[in-house]
């Protein structure tokens, strides 16, 4: 184990119930987990235990996790009187503890946790509802933004910095296109620029240092071998995430930026896309069961094209 | 009237009850609609019937839309052996008439539609969870995916052909950040950027043709003039939104993508990030109030920020 670790053996897996999701559980468990991303979670969770971590999962489908964000979020009505503002309930809940119990414990989950994983099947290039929703949540007013000096030239602490500052993120996602597809020139667009929101807008927004995801291309298509390199790529993943190099995102107070938040023109100039917010925009996290990738390599013969007959 | 409705006067507006968000409510509003968002459907709605459009509206609070996708959209379990797969079940369900009925009624608004408009505010980066479930549920297999030729090097009609070709797509969303932080080199990335899950994972996905988007920033900042000036643009692009240049995405079968889905390179050499997949790399939609942006003109001054104290 990482001696990175040693001082705090915790890290908060967060998953859910992907057994609404992945048929290849129909083939590989005859019991639970019962699914692939079910399973990847089970050996991941069983080696960072034995390697001496501390793990919290938390399901959302088998917490039933509300997706929704709405009045039931606040035990009580701060302003009730004026027609009700999500914002500036959030923020006033958070304040006086007023805030749903289970919105309460998922953020306390987060401020324990020293890396925090969001695994998930990607859904229309982005988070199953019922994951967006747990964000959409638990990003109170004063928690995950709103936090730091504002007004004038500051902007908050937010992109770098914030409440969960000095917390590590990664995605895990399974994947049943192609790595082709989601390569630098792929037709879903490129992966990291897929995920833009996800690790700048939302886990580095709240101050949580990014490392390069594990995406499980065909993941519909893996036989038990390569469930297994997965499972591997997973917990060798998991297991160096505190010595493993983060996103390079720039912080946004960091200078990089001009007083409306625009990047310095001397920065990164003539680059497009997401790749101008990091410090390398040649950077390229796809991989293909954790190894770098390439993205033509993997051409898919017809005969192999079964699932999508 | 442009002419090229008078043959389809239909208009699908899609909408969530944005009561739970915006504050604006509260200064402008002393009846329903009681959100800004949802005084800017109000209006835009009014002026497309006024014009001869059939609008249908889904308020997705209000119509208290189930956002998780699991085993109780589906009236009958397909395969009641095996482990629950959504993807399965999804495409027996579509093709049985075994979809949970709100299901199937929603995927009939979209085939009523010749332009269908996702409102909504910008929750990280994204679309409220509400939304993406809304997504995640109506989008079946054999109605937004698995359609057409699959296998070999048949990848299916999909970005740019599907079910819904023929239909136009727009997002018009109100954002509570400056545009500035979301231009072509803002900290939070460029709101084309930004879209593309949406603009071409789940609208051009599926067939439809997207127009640029109705952004409006600043929205909580928003004064009454403002205000009309956003109901006004709204208004404008509505009516010419079949007259309006898509957003020029590259169809999959186009000829633009090899056989294994990735752009030939001879096109858009050099170029990074999601431009690349549009005919015309420098694009940018981004607007003020529907007008082309200068990202840096709209310096917020430090006695402005009060909405941020």
């Amino acid at each position: 184990m990482p001696i990175a670790w040693s001082a705090n053996k915790h890290i908060h897996t967060r998953q859910f119930n992907i057994t609404i999701l992945d048929e290849i559980s129909n083939r590989l468990c005859s019991s639970e987990p019962t699914s692939l991303t079910g399973y990847l979670k089970h050996r991941a969770v069983a080696a960072l235990i034995e390697a001496g971590h501390e793990v919290v999962v938390s399901d959302l489908y088998a917490m039933k996790w509300k997706a929704v964000a709405d009045v039931d979020d606040f035990l009580s009505r701060a302003d009730s009187v004026g027609k009700f503002s999500y914002q500036a309930e959030s923020r006033t809940a958070f304040t006086s503890g007023t805030q749903a119990p289970e919105v309460a414990e998922e953020q306390r989950k987060l401020l324990w946790a020293d890396a925090v994983i969001l695994q998930f099947p990607i859904w229309w290039y982005s988070m199953p509802a019922i994951l967006k929703g747990w964000i959409d949540r638990i990003y109170a007013y004063g928690f995950a933004y709103g936090v730091g000096p504002q007004g004038g030239l500051n902007w908050g602490k937010r992109f770098g910095e914030g409440v969960l500052e000095g917390r590590r993120a990664m995605v895990t996602m399974t994947v049943g296109g192609r790595m082709s597809h989601y390569g630098p020139r792929g037709v879903n667009g490129a992966i990291d620029d897929i995920l833009w929101p996800i690790h700048h807008g939302a886990l580095f927004y709240a101050g949580m240092q990014v490392v390069p995801p594990t995406v499980f291309y065909e993941a519909g298509r893996a036989d038990a071998v390569a469930v297994e390199q997965m499972a591997e790529t997973y917990i060798r993943n998991l297991l160096n995430i505190s010595v493993t190099s983060p996103i390079p995102f720039r912080a946004q107070n960091g200078g990089d930026y001009d007083d409306v938040q625009v990047l310095k023109e001397n920065l990164n100039p003539g680059v497009t896309g997401h790749a101008l917010h990091r410090r390398e925009p040649a950077y390229i996290s796809n991989t293909w069961f954790g190894q770098a990738g390439d993205y033509t390599r993997r051409h898919i013969a017809p005969d192999s094209r079964y699932d999508e007959k």
